[in-house]
């Protein structure tokens, strides 16, 4: 069963906004069984959905569509289906009971453009929209599925959760005989290159999965997909696969699909019955943003501190003037001080620190920007590193937060990768 | 002129990455005045590319596809470009010193597989990517414009930047007659259908302009499209409209485009030679962590501390053991010491703090999942707000912070929004 999303929305087509409705859709579908084989964005006119929607009907059991379901004159979503299927527009009282409470509770009169959102197509189903004024739309025809959901993220992801999946697995379960699963291994230390070489004969593995490389922040994450016409099945391919990877390549290997170094080295911090805590310069707080990400973080975080200036560095975390007027607030002893105070502060059994500079000013000829120095400090090791990334501030930030994270974690592992 | 973009993986149609590229490809369009009309995701799979191409030269100008082109088994693009277009590849030496240099730079000997990347189509030109080893590839068949780019985003920003758009500016400049633009208004405060009916009749406004409304975490955005033969057309266009705009809910405009709430806050902080430090719990870091995102921040940001258990509030803050036992963490006493001490600590004009529970867990009936405080001090005022967000722990957090940075800003120019 293969299945087309449509994104409608000028925004995106200029650039305003990522898609990322389109991504959760396909994850929930693929899921499920459902092999979504084109996402399309189109602009919000008419004739490029009249196009797309006779695409669907011709080439695609499902079609999904978001977006122009608000209540501007923007939003053209319904009026198109309507005409697309022959169908009218009527009254929902239910729909509209609904849309009168939203604006009841939030204490605001109802607006007058809101009450056509209550009309709906004579010959849908509605997909009743928990948290919004626009109901989503369910056609059925010539044996197709076509919905049409809002483009609200909020709304759109409660409505695919918790109606939509629901109500596809009602009406398809049965025919989705195919089974998909894909598994994800997360490397880190290790190029692409590298990785293909040292996996050898590739045919091995690829012979009953696909195998996919992407590269990310941390590392290169391999995707393995495999279907099949049983869970079993599909569960005994990837897990020779996996298997035959790990053979390989073991040592590289940090964790698996939606792993997140972050929670990885929280679990390890609870199991080892060790606390962190963390000093920050040029990250501002991305470290502990992204380790207070994780729920739970409570039981091993204690927490950490954003000395953004020299005089919070000296006043904060008592990192002696001297030092800093001698090697400078990014340097080797600053990091070291750094982590071993944040430590003595919070009382924990680590501490971490980066210090350096994220551009794009500040940089040097001897300490460009993108030179960046970490501290790690526990009650055996202190030592820091430094790191020389590149020019742009975003990406210094996070690959110095990505470093210290795996830092972290090839102690707590003692890996040498 | 009008483009297509066609952006290759399975892992986007599988929801495992989004595809923030096409979003990236389409605004540098949109800024030089191509309008990019659909955004197509396929797998890695020849017979839906094939088709996509075909579409391409029927109806668009100009096609860009990115992703394929890695060395791996599943980058595919490169075979199909040559067998639609009837060509071959050829060694290319300029490429092959490329690629054997970024591995020498390396220190790792040049992998077997990547030297099938030194081999470009024979009818094609080269687009030089300049931090990977894929070198892109233009086209130019029956007057229309077909290029090819790395997926890896770092490599084919670079080279949409530097090699793409001059390219396409030297290929068509004179022929893109119709001039596009769009400016955004930010507001804060006010709904969507508020908004609406406060501007009265919308004709006015998009008479001569298209008007869409964008919700966000922090309000709604408001996007003016013009077009028109001049550059002067159209900024006349969107200037009228925007002092339309303006004439009837500025109150409710904090910004402009990209601007950022913590950006604009940087600013009027600098105007008014004051310093800023923030406290933080259930938000751990991502304040401190959203301020400084901004280059520059360093000017007003002293820093901040993130203090994720009762014992770092009471050591690092200060904050009274009696007061937190009495009231509990998260509470509006809590938050005002907070605030207060941090102030203090960093020795800043402006303390602002954050106490809440982001959840899943730690609510109570009292203080449910989603209850937050968020406190603010400078010379003459101290209070706190409280918030009661949803259940999701990552929405309460950004609106935590959205929440935070609005206060700020009510605060520094004196709105009553």
């Amino acid at each position: 069963m293969i299945a087309k999303l449509i994104s409608i929305g000028d925004e995106i087509l200029i650039g305003q906004i990522v898609n990322s409705n389109a991504s959760f859709i396909c994850e929930k579908l693929y899921r499920i069984g459902i092999s979504v084989k084109r996402v399309v964005t189109i602009g919000d006119n008419e004739i490029d959905l009249i196009r797309d929607l006779k695409d669907s009907q011709k080439n695609y059991d499902l079609t999904i569509i978001t977006g122009g379901l608000g209540p501007t004159h923007d939003d053209i979503t319904k009026s198109i289906l309507i005409k697309f299927f022959n169908d009218k527009l009527v009254k929902n009282p239910d729909v509209l009971k609904k849309i009168k409470k939203i604006f009841r509770i939030r204490n605001i009169k109802l607006p007058e453009i809101n009450i056509p959102q209550a009309y709906v197509p004579k010959k849908s189903k509605i997909i009743w929209n928990r948290y919004g004024t626009a109901p989503g739309i369910w056609y059925e025809e010539f044996n197709k599925v076509f919905i049409a959901l809002p483009g609200v993220p909020f709304e759109m992801k409660e409505m695919i959760d918790n109606k939509v999946i629901p109500l596809l697995l009602k009406r398809f379960g049965k025919s989705l005989k195919t089974k998909f699963k894909s598994i994800t291994l997360l490397s880190s230390g290790i190029s692409e290159s590298e990785l293909f070489e040292k996996l050898g004969d590739i045919k091995q593995i690829t012979g009953h999965t696909k195998l996919a490389f992407l590269p990310s922040l941390i590392g290169i994450r391999m995707r393995l997909d495999a279907e099949g016409n049983s869970l079993n099945e599909v569960n005994a391919k990837l897990s020779n696969a996996e298997k035959l990877i790990k053979s390989k390549i073991n040592k590289y290997l940090y964790g698996k699909n939606d792993d997140l170094m972050e929670e990885i080295n929280g679990k390890i911090l609870i199991r080892q019955k060790k606390t962190l805590s963390v000093a920050e310069s040029c990250t501002g707080g991305l470290l502990a943003s992204k380790i207070t990400d994780i729920s739970g973080s409570s039981r091993y975080f204690c927490g950490g501190v954003c000395t953004y200036t020299n005089k919070s560095k000296i006043d904060i975390l008592r990192i002696r003037d001297s030092i800093i007027k001698k090697y400078g607030a990014v340097s080797e002893e600053v990091a070291l001080e750094m982590a071993k105070n944040v430590r003595d502060k919070f009382c924990s059994d680590i501490g971490i620190s980066i210090t350096g500079i994220a551009g794009p000013t500040g940089g040097t000829k001897l300490k460009p920007v993108g030179t960046v120095y970490i501290g790690y400090s526990d009650n055996k090791n202190i030592f820091a590193t430094k790191f020389l990334f590149g020019t742009y501030r975003e990406r210094n930030r996070q690959r110095a937060v990505m470093s210290a994270l795996i830092i972290l974690h090839k102690q707590l592992t003692n890996s040498k990768y």
